[in-house]
């Protein structure tokens, strides 16, 4: 197929450019003094749910200044299942692009005064393979691994776990009726990501739940 | 990004390439009297358990001459796992790039007898998103949807889901622990792909499994 390598060439330089951009956000981000954490998974490992439970929680609990921006190829669905926890949401609408970028991210904080937030969660798109390769300009990249999808997807999606600061096992409510090797799935993510932190989260029963948000304040800068 | 519209263009001519590469497929297919069939989900769906038992029953059960190639990025355990079907199976390693294409189907054919076969199944990468656009010259495309992932699936993919010839509803053993609306789920896949066939199937306890296999009997050719 002759249009293998110009295709190749062309995602280069596509990868090229978003380096620049998100590097130019996470200086932006930095200076306004808001924390990102991005959360990729498959489709229906349970982002939102675990967001929208987050997001409510630090807010009304913790007393912190979150928002969200959302990332689906159709409907705003997502974005209106967040907006229940009383924080601002964006959403953003990638059509058939497999994938957020920094563009996509930056063109939608416009107007967005991020120095009144404490921490920006980035959805994105749910896919283990595309997101991997492009750098939001986050503070920290979470993946979230559902018990239902089955413990070798760390080994068959490697560049996504071996891009992970954190991976949440998630749906752990599920795991009596599911065939779940957590030890090899631990082991797996470590020697993908040896620094990764790993936690077991049910966004359903609340199990884990505290735990992460310990965590997750006390990875604040300052 | 000033890549951005030339990256579009790239993308229509692999696209345009990728169509009559799987035209040519599809005669040859049609030639050799082989039933193409493919299955495409998200990660952990459940693809690979729902194919070693089909392998395993139309062979041992049916006496059918069945095949299977097999797409993923990294690994070839989906490709040993169906082997223990004892049926010829191939491995097509994609590395970073996130669907199956004509091309790489021509390619793993090569030196493959396909008049002695009567059902071939392309097992794809698991993605939601990019296996959508790309025809590999089947004869009917299969979406496997596990109950796990919930039900607003085909809303938030609309472009994989108008495609699908069947869906198939797995997992289903798992529907007393999770929320799944599955008429709501159905009559999604009905407004995207009206003539699509819906199925529920649990590779597990087996429920549903003889219906895919007498419908998929009857769709044979000849």
């Amino acid at each position: 197929m002759s249009t293998g390598p110009r295709l190749v060439e062309v995602r280069q330089n596509v990868l090229k450019q978003n380096d620049l951009l998100a590097r130019a956000l996470r200086r932006r981000f930095r200076a306004a003094g808001v924390y990102v954490v991005s959360l990729v998974s498959s489709p229906g490992a349970g982002k939102t749910t675990f967001l929208e439970k987050t997001l409510s929680l630090l807010r009304r609990g913790r007393g912190l200044r979150v928002a969200a921006l959302v990332g689906d190829l159709a409907t705003d669905n997502d974005a209106a299942r967040l907006a229940r926890a009383g924080v601002p949401v964006r959403q953003i609408t990638t059509g058939t692009v497999c994938h957020l970028d920094a563009e996509m991210v930056g063109r939608a904080l416009e107007g967005w005064d991020l120095a009144v937030l404490d921490i920006l969660f980035i959805e994105n798109v749910g896919n283990l393979v595309c997101p991997a390769l492009f750098d939001l300009g986050e503070a920290v990249r979470i993946v979230l691994a559902s018990v239902t999808e089955g413990a070798d997807k760390p080994a068959k999606y490697p560049h996504m776990f071996s891009r992970a600061d954190v991976v949440l096992v998630s749906k752990t409510d599920l795991l009596p009726y599911v065939d779940f090797d957590v030890g090899r799935h631990a082991a797996d993510v470590r020697q993908l990501s040896p620094g990764a932190r790993l936690m077991q989260v049910s966004a359903v029963t609340g199990d884990g739940m505290q735990a992460w948000y310990d965590w997750l304040q006390l990875s604040l800068p300052g």
